[in-house]
C-alpha cells in the first residue's frame, strides 16, 4: 500500500520555507507498514492543485494533503480537492456555529471569511480540530482515502494521531515495521559511524541510519518484515551489537530527549538542579524547562552575562575573573558551586565560553567552552572546543552540560 | 517563465531526511525571475521517475534534477531521463579517464560501478564536477532545458552557480521578482488578515501572503514585473497602505528579527536590560542572546522557576507571592522592578505564567501569562492568555514580552 503527500502553499515555492509536516507523516505512515512514494509541493493555484490530486488519486492508495485549509482567498485545498474529484462543497452551520463560538471564547468576534472554513467536500468525514478553526476532511473514493489536513504542525500532528491512525489501521494489510532508535551522546557523527558500521553495513534489512545536528545523534535501525516476531528478531540481531559498542553513551532508547532523561534521573534521586550560564544565554535553563513538570527538580537558573553579575549573582571572585577571566576552567567552577551554594540545590552546572562570531575580547577562540558540574564531593570542569557557527556552538554546549550531569547522575544510581 | 525541481532520492521520502537542494534553486531562480511553480521528491525508481519527468517537461520551461548521479544501481536519474526523452545512454571514455585520474590523485583504485557516471544523455552538455565525481547534464528539448545535477550540496551550488546560471541568464527574458517583507506583532493572523485584505485582494500581482506561527507573523507582497521601476512602483502602490493600516505593529521591513530589532532599539539609547522569567524558563533570555553582540545591552536574566528563588533572588514579598500568587499581575510587577533594582539596568522585563500542560498548582488556567516591563518611571504589567501546547504558550510570550518591550523603547526614542 502506498501513500502521496501534497503539500499546499505558495510560500513553500519560496526560498525561506519549506514543507516539515511530510516527514511526521511519513513517520507514522511507515508504522503502519506504508510506504510513501512520492511527496510534492504546490502553490495556491486550484487547477495546478487539482492536477496533482488527480493524478495522485490515480496511482495511490492514500493521498494526503496538508494546509491551504485557512480561511482566506488563498486556501485553495477544499476547492481543488471538490474540482479533482467532481463533488460539490457544502456549508455545514453547525461548524461554522462551533466556529464562532471558538472566537467568543477567545472574546473575539469571527471575521467573516471564516465562514469558507465550514465549506466541506460532498461525502467527506469531518475531521474535528480542537487545536485551530480549520476542521480536516476525510473522504474515500473507490480504493483510495484522500485526506485534508490543516497547515500548522501542532494541529496536523494531534489531528493525525488521533483521528486518521485508528481509521488508516483499520485499512492498511498486516505488515509490520519496527524501529530501533537510539539516542546518543558524547561523540562526533563521523566517529560513531566509523564505529558501528563494521556492524550494520551487512544488512539491506533492517536499515540503519546515523541522523546528527548540534543537539543530538540518533541512531534509527528499522526493519520491515511480515510478522512482529521476524522483525523483532532481526532488530535484535542487528541492534544488540550496536548497542554493546555505544555503551553508556546512548541515553535514551524510545525517543526520549536527553533533558527529559536527565530530568527523571534526578526526579528519582529527588535531587533539585539550579544552573549558571554564560555564553548559552539561558538556552540550558529553556531547554531544561521544555520538559512539562521540570519544576519539581529544577529552581531556577542565572544567565550571568555581564562579568559583575558573575561576580554579584554567583560570588565568582573578581580576582578569578581578572586573572584567569570570564572564560575559563576556574570561572566555571566558581559559577558552578557559587550558583549549587547560593540556591541550596543538589546540583549546580555552569556553561561559559564563546559563542561567536566576535571574540567579546576575550583569550579564548570562538567555539571553547568550559562546563562545570558541581555537587557535595565537588566540581568537575570539562573543556572543550567546538566547530560551528553563534547557534550551534550553544546548542552543542547546551546539550554536553546535560549529558555531563547525566554521567554525574549514573554514579548516584550506580 | 516556470520552472520545477524535482529532486531525486529514496532517502528523501524517510523521516529522517528533506531536500535542502530546492531553497537554493529557488533562491537563484527567483533571482533570474522564474518562478518554482512545484517541487517534488521521487525515490530511486526509474519508471516514476521517468513519468514525472515527462510531465515536468510538458508544463515548464526548466526542470531540474538533483541527486540520482552516483555510481550505484539505486542511481537512476540518467536512465529515467534518457528513458522519458526517449534519448540514447552513450559512454564517453574521456570522462571514464578523467574519474580513474581523480580516484588515482587520491591513492584509490575506481571501482567499476564509477563507470556508469560517464554515462551521457545523448545531446547532453557535460557540466564537469570540479566537486565530486558526478559530471552534471544539461539537455535542450525543443523550448525546456533539463538540467541533471548532484546531490551533495557543494556540488550542486558550484555547478549552478559557474555553469548553469550562466546559460540560464541568456534564455531567461529579463524579468524582476521584488518582495516587500515586512513583520508583525500584536496581533492575532485572522484579525491581520481581515484589516489588510481589502488592500491586497484587488492584485493578482503583486500576490500577498501572511506567513504566522507562535514566534511571528510575516506579510510577504511580492511583485514580478519586466522592469525593477514597475516592480518598484506596483510594491508601493499595495504595500503602502498595508503600512500605514498595520502602523507600529510592523516592527522590521528588511528581515530582521525582532530580538535583533529590540537590541538594536536598546544599543542606541545606550540602555542595559535584564529579565527574569518563571514559565517561559531561560526562553528570553536566550532570544535576546541568540543575537551576537548582545552582551552590548544584555546584563542578564533570571529563571526563578521556584517560588524561594522569586522571593530571595527578585526580591517578591512573600505577602504577594501568598495572596496574589506566583502567577500575577503583583508578582509580575515586583519581578520586573526587582530585576531592574538589583542589576540596576534601564529596564527590568518579567514574565510569569501557567505553559501547561498541568496547571502545577496555580489557580490560573494554562495559558495565562503576565508580563512586567519596568524602567525609571514605573512598572507597566500586561496579562493575556494564550491557546496552545507549551512550547507555544512560552513562544508566544517571549514574541509578547519582546513586543512590549520595543513599545516602551519606541516611546522614548519617540
Amino acid at each position: 500500500m502506498n501513500a502521496e503527500i501534497i503539500a499546499v502553499g505558495s510560500e513553500l515555492l519560496t526560498p525561506h520555507r519549506i514543507d516539515t509536516n511530510s516527514l511526521f507523516l511519513t513517520d507514522q505512515l511507515n508504522s503502519l507498514g506504508v510506504e510513501v512514494v512520492s511527496k510534492c509541493v504546490v502553490g495556491d493555484d486550484r487547477d495546478r492543485l487539482a492536477e496533482a490530486v488527480h493524478r495522485a488519486v490515480a496511482r495511490s492508495q492514500i493521498v494526503i494533503l496538508t494546509g491551504g485549509l485557512g480561511p482566506t482567498e488563498d486556501d485553495v485545498t477544499r476547492d481543488a480537492v471538490a474540482l479533482a474529484l467532481d463533488r460539490k462543497l457544502i456549508f455545514h452551520a453547525e461548524i461554522s456555529e462551533q466556529l464562532e463560538q471558538r472566537f467568543a471564547q477567545m472574546k473575539r468576534k469571527m471575521a467573516e471569511v471564516n465562514k469558507r472554513q465550514a465549506l466541506i467536500i460532498q461525502g467527506a468525514a469531518i475531521l474535528p480540530n480542537d487545536r485551530g478553526t480549520a476542521p480536516g476532511q476525510w473522504i474515500d473514493e473507490a480504493d483510495v482515502s484522500i485526506l485534508l489536513l490543516p497547515g500548522p504542525p501542532h494541529e496536523l500532528q494531534a489531528m493525525f494521531t488521533r483521528q486518521c491512525l485508528p481509521r488508516l489501521e483499520r485499512r492498511v494489510p498486516r505488515q509490520v515495521i519496527r524501529t530501533l532508535q537510539l539516542r546518543v551522546a558524547g561523540m562526533p557523527e563521523s566517529d560513531l559511524d566509523q564505529l558501528i558500521s563494521p556492524v550494520y553495513k551487512k544488512y539491506d534489512n533492517p536499515v540503519t541510519k546515523i541522523l546528527a545536528n548540534a543537539r543530538e545523534i540518533q541512531v534509527h535501525v528499522r526493519a520491515r518484515c511480515s510478522t512482529e516476531a521476524e522483525a523483532v528478531t532481526l532488530l535484535a540481531e542487528v541492534g544488540g551489537p550496536i548497542e554493546l559498542l555505544l555503551g553508556d553513551r546512548i541515553y535514551s532508547r524510545n525517543g526520549d530527549t536527553l533533558e527529559s532523561v536527565v530530568g527523571g534521573m534526578l526526579r528519582k534521586q529527588a535531587a533539585m538542579l539550579a544552573v549558571a550560564e554564560s555564553c548559552t544565554g539561558g538556552m540550558l535553563s529553556e531547554r531544561i524547562t521544555s520538559v512539562p513538570g521540570s519544576s519539581d527538580y529544577f529552581l531556577g537558573g542565572l544567565v550571568t552575562y555581564s562579568p559583575r553579575l558573575k561576580a554579584e549573582r554567583l560570588g565568582v571572585p573578581e580576582e578569578t575573573l581578572a586573572k584567569a577571566g570570564a572564560v575559563s576552567r576556574e570561572t566555571a567552577e566558581a559559577m558552578a558551586t557559587g550558583e549549587r551554594r547560593r540556591t541550596g540545590a543538589h546540583y549546580g552546572v555552569s556553561i561559559t565560553g564563546v559563542a561567536g562570531p566576535g571574540s567579546g575580547g576575550e583569550s579564548a577562540p570562538v567555539g571553547t567552552v568550559y562546563i562545570g558540574v558541581a555537587d557535595a564531593a565537588g566540581c568537575q570542569v570539562n573543556h572543550r572546543q567546538f566547530l560551528g557557527d553563534r547557534a550551534r556552538v550553544r546548542m552543542f554546549a547546551t546539550t554536553m552540560a546535560l549529558d555531563l550531569l547525566r554521567r554525574k547522575c549514573m554514579l548516584v544510581a550506580g
